[in-house]
């Protein structure tokens, strides 16, 4: 079974999450600190809702797949093909009610992301991908999703969710790509890399990311031509420090400068 | 003619303004830099297109009215009425595909703000309000709009369009409030304001607005039992600088920050 096959179950994923996630969305919501620390990181009801729902479909229909997902614990990681879900990506603008947030399905093999979506239920859109193409299904009709070119930093639109969610090394590091860019803007979560995948966005720079954050959303970016790695150039993005472009000068580009 | 009876007519400018916007976003779009200088100030196509749409229904039913918009020179401004527009606040935003944008439509009376609207064409949703109440229509259904209580700075969410918006004295004093509160948030430009008027967040400080960034949604803000001054605490937003609170006590925690 290639990846494309699993177009239609990942669609299905969408559709019971998103049923899953709207009735909590702007409403007054029970918000735990699941870190009860310095730290606000908001789990909602929709979160675990979105994600038990997801595992039962997926235990349902391929009782041989693993399952990793920010909510609930493991479950059996190690089989070839294994299942990466965010409910909820972008809790934070999620909680205040804005629409920059999405749900996160991606499918691994053998540990290489081979398929994913971002859907924005609210919304009512799906960024999808294999690594070889990309789509868009939304309010502005269903059509190709395609990089654009950008020759380098001056003239690049540069996102990042918040600068606040990094070390004080990264962040200064961040910032020097910052400086250089035409246009930074902030609040993007997944929605970032889905612009860039689309051609509205050149760069996205994060760190701290997990690997349910970034995972399914490599095969769009890829399947949209564009290029996802680590700050060091390299593909292993399990050190959660990520930088995708559209266009390859202006990744090299922006790897020069976060190099110092 | 109360303002109340203004309602049909603000929808109406919504819906034209509207269409003039949907074909222009997410396309490939030639972006102006109305500034030719260090700041990046995008100008669509978008932008006007609806501004023109909203002037020609203002003129042809309100021909006493005065009109200031964004695009255009002021039109009749020491009239009874005034319209005071922005068809797309948040062009950061909308130039990068991200849906944080709206279109906003303001109603002043000698000078006084008595209806506002924001539009959001993409997603379909409409907060309005004419400073007594304000109500929601859109995906989540149509329904009142209301602030939610925030006894302290220590309980709220706060958010702002981007602090690289701001000077750096301003930056300073805003970054006093963010490092006392539970949530900051960045990135929401008029959704910010709706947020706290919808009841998901509690504080928006901003710096550097223009009268129609703002004027519109005071009357929604008010109308939605929330406040909004500007950082000395008086009703004069002309100077840009913004605190706008869903709570007294907030409202009054922020104000005594940001006196230093």
């Amino acid at each position: 079974m290639s990846a494309v096959d699993f177009e239609n179950f990942v669609h299905e994923l969408a559709t019971v999450s998103g049923q899953a996630i709207l009735p909590f969305f702007r409403t007054a919501l029970g918000v735990e600190d699941k870190s009860r620390g310095a730290v606000f990181d908001p789990v909602t009801a929709a979160d675990r809702a979105a994600e038990q729902a997801m595992r039962a479909l997926i235990r349902g229909t391929f009782p041989s797949h693993g399952v990793r997902g920010e909510e609930f614990p493991d479950d059996g990681v190690d089989a070839d093909y294994v299942w990466v879900l965010d409910p909820i990506d972008g809790t934070k603008s999620f909680i205040c009610g804005l629409p920059a947030w999405g749900t996160l399905i991606g499918l691994c093999r053998q540990g290489q992301p081979v398929y994913g979506m971002m859907h924005q239920p609210f919304i009512r859109e799906r960024f999808y991908g294999d690594g070889v193409q990309a789509r868009y299904r939304g309010p502005a009709g269903e059509r190709r999703l395609a990089v654009r070119p950008c020759a380098g930093l001056e003239e690049a639109t540069l996102l990042t969710t918040s600068p606040l969610l990094m070390s004080e090394e990264n962040r200064a590091r961040y910032t020097e790509v910052e400086k250089r860019v035409r246009l930074p803007r902030y609040g993007g979560d997944c929605y970032a890399y889905c612009m860039l995948a689309a051609g509205h966005a050149d760069l996205v720079i994060e760190t701290n990311l997990n690997d349910f954050d970034i995972m399914p959303l490599v095969p769009i970016i890829s399947g949209a031509g564009g290029i996802v790695t680590n700050w060091e150039g390299g593909a292993d993005l399990s050190g959660g420090r990520v930088v995708a472009a559209g266009d390859r000068r202006a990744h090299e580009a922006a790897l020069k400068v976060l190099a110092g």
